[in-house]
């Protein structure tokens, strides 16, 4: 089941339960064990916005996301090093999982130059320039310690033609194989998952699936979606993706997504997820709730004595009214955005909890019915156009 | 010693130990005790900004101060009583000051006509036109359920000449009787403080002293210093008031200060304290050591594994190492303002509670030389600048 670099490293998988094509999984790293479907919240530059370690662990996040890119220009992967690594430099003992930075120099750098060596840019920080290579994302990743890491690729904009997504697909396979390579040499680097593009191109996803999984690698991530594409295709693509990945390693379904397509996701048979939506709606006043997402600022919540959402066990909804949140987020109180931020992502977990117990208790079909029926009848009532006025593409770019 | 209308309203003062003009204390208030010299965090719009309650709790903070004019403007304080009061409001369930809202319709509202009956004005929020009078002050604080409140004064600018400040005192003497009078009907406002007046002349000041403590009020506030005059002449004011001020009532030095103005003024006689400075500088990055300030930012810092003060009881910096923080700081992370503000807080709070221990150890004089040869030392040798450049005058005017 697991290759020898696997053991080594000390990564594992283990189906426990399935609902038609639903997985519920025991994923194990050597920061720990984390039950699967798990979402990742995002931190993006070494901090989940707004949220300590102890606040994660509280909302219950069993691993968290970081972000090659943003740390390989700010503080420096040397910097993090040198202070004991990923974990002890932002005080998160669990798992963490990094992304090569492929798609961050897509989406936020400048005057970009891919080559076959690999891609130059222009840092969005300070405009130095600056250049990754298969080669040196393995390097970084190695520094930062993180237990799950990722191989450059390269993000194509949607809608990209085939002969498009074809050239692109043999860069990144070609850039895989180079980063495998560095990895067998990088003698700490966490378990290196592959991963799929193909954008939404039948045949080229069915070629990357195919061309990615005859490397034997531990885990599998799917790239290139939601990145503006229509929902049913973002779907389809998934799985497809899925049905043809093998049964015993993870899969990841980078960048999504909305509560509901994470519930629309497990039901295909996906296992891990991040996304930026629950820190970034809360900034913008946006909160997550059974019934569906609301608008904090709304003057009807003037004079809401009751919680954001009364089932759910966070520190917002245990201590505060909508009235007091309301207030804080129009007075641009800093605490309006932690509060906000403390909720969504406790909103998410409890969502991938209920989803694993649902599993666990053989009641997966009967929970995706009623979750959706619920969340989307108050979305569509009258927030869900504020959703997607708040977050037009889920994939994070800042 | 106290009048009826101090024990209907359930406060009290009780002078505990002395040493020289320093004075321990111990305030009774109906939502309970604290010990005084007391040093209060500044919640403006009803909330300490970035921290909650449990935050300010685990800081050590025993009272909070709110602010009359920003709650009027915004949410408003029939919207606040028809939510149960400020202190359910935004949870704080302990002792909550308010000042009257008359420095901040000096410092922040455009347009404002000041009159007999009160004080015509632009909000700072939407630009509504708004007023303010010695009873709608009252009515105000009524409504908010604070535990101590303050009459509407006019505070002059730094420098008046003795022709203004005799002007602005009779009216600011005028209004507190209004206010009294007002506080009467009112059944369940807090106990009311009066404001001392009288810029930086000492006769205006011995006046006003003398003025306001004929009419036996339960704590006496000394207003409109640290407005940007000389600090000797601070020092200078506050020692004066504080010698006339009765033995029996506390006295609170409206706005102050740095931590050596903190030390200084409990040295001349003051009780209370607030200043926005804790969390103000936090977020412009500046945090307090017992060495004196230090400025997150500098590239200095950027390997250096230490928490900020190895002596702090704080998450920040019992969790946390500087290279972490200035790393938070320079990538605007939220989390950078919460952890530095929790830090600073807790100094200050820190800094308090040292000095109540030496003073009913009978050290004070000992502890204020000490801390003020460690504090100085580090300020003086390279932070000082940074400090003032940091924060101008103390008293917030946002």
């Amino acid at each position: 089941m697991t290759s020898p670099d696997d053991i080594m490293r000390e990564f594992g998988f283990d189906l426990v339960a399935t609902s038609d094509r639903a997985r519920l999984g025991r994923m194990r790293t050597r920061h720990g064990e984390l039950q699967t479907p798990a979402f990742m919240p995002v931190a993006t530059q070494g901090s989940v916005k707004g949220l300590t370690p102890s606040d994660l662990r509280a909302a219950g996040a069993q691993i968290v996301l970081a972000n090659t890119y943003h740390l390989f220009l700010r503080p420096g992967h040397e910097v993090v090093r040198e202070l004991g690594g990923l974990h002890r430099f932002m005080r998160w003992d669990g798992p963490i999982l990094t992304d090569s930075g492929g798609f961050q120099v897509w989406s936020l750098s400048k005057l970009r130059k891919i080559s076959e060596h690999g891609v130059e840019f222009r840092s969005h920080v300070d405009g130095s320039l600056r250049s990754l290579s298969p080669e040196r994302c393995i390097e970084i990743q190695d520094a930062l310690g993180t237990d799950v890491i990722h191989p450059l690729d390269e993000c194509l904009a949607y809608p990209a033609t085939s002969v498009q997504t074809e050239r692109s697909l043999a860069l990144t396979s070609r850039w895989l194989r180079r980063s495998m390579e560095a990895h067998r040499r990088a003698k700490t680097a966490g378990a290196l998952f592959g991963i799929v593009q193909g954008g939404t191109h039948e045949d080229m996803r069915r070629q990357a699936v195919e061309e990615t999984c005859t490397l034997g690698l531990p885990g599998y991530s799917i790239g290139g979606l939601a990145v503006g594409e229509p929902k049913p295709v973002m779907y389809d693509m998934t799985e497809l993706c899925a049905e043809m990945l093998p049964r015993d390693r993870p899969r990841y379904l980078m960048g999504v997504g909305k509560p509901t397509d994470l519930v629309e996701s497990v039901a295909r048979g996906i296992d891990m997820f991040d996304c930026v939506m629950p820190t970034r709606n809360a900034r913008h006043g946006q909160v997550f709730t059974a019934d569906g997402p609301l608008i904090i600022a709304r003057s009807r919540y003037a004079r809401d004595p009751g919680p954001i959402d009364p089932e759910c066990p966070c520190e917002a909804c245990r201590q505060f009214s909508r009235a007091y949140l309301r207030h804080l987020f129009a007075a641009r109180e800093l605490l309006a955005q932690r509060l906000l931020s403390v909720h969504n992502v406790t909103f998410y977990l409890e969502l991938m909890a209920a989803m694993r117990r649902a599993l666990a208790d053989g009641t997966f079909q009967a929970f995706r019915g009623r979750f959706l029926d619920r969340y989307g009848a108050g979305a569509t009532e009258e927030e869900a156009g504020s959703e997607s006025d708040v977050d037009g593409s889920l994939n994070e770019t800042a």
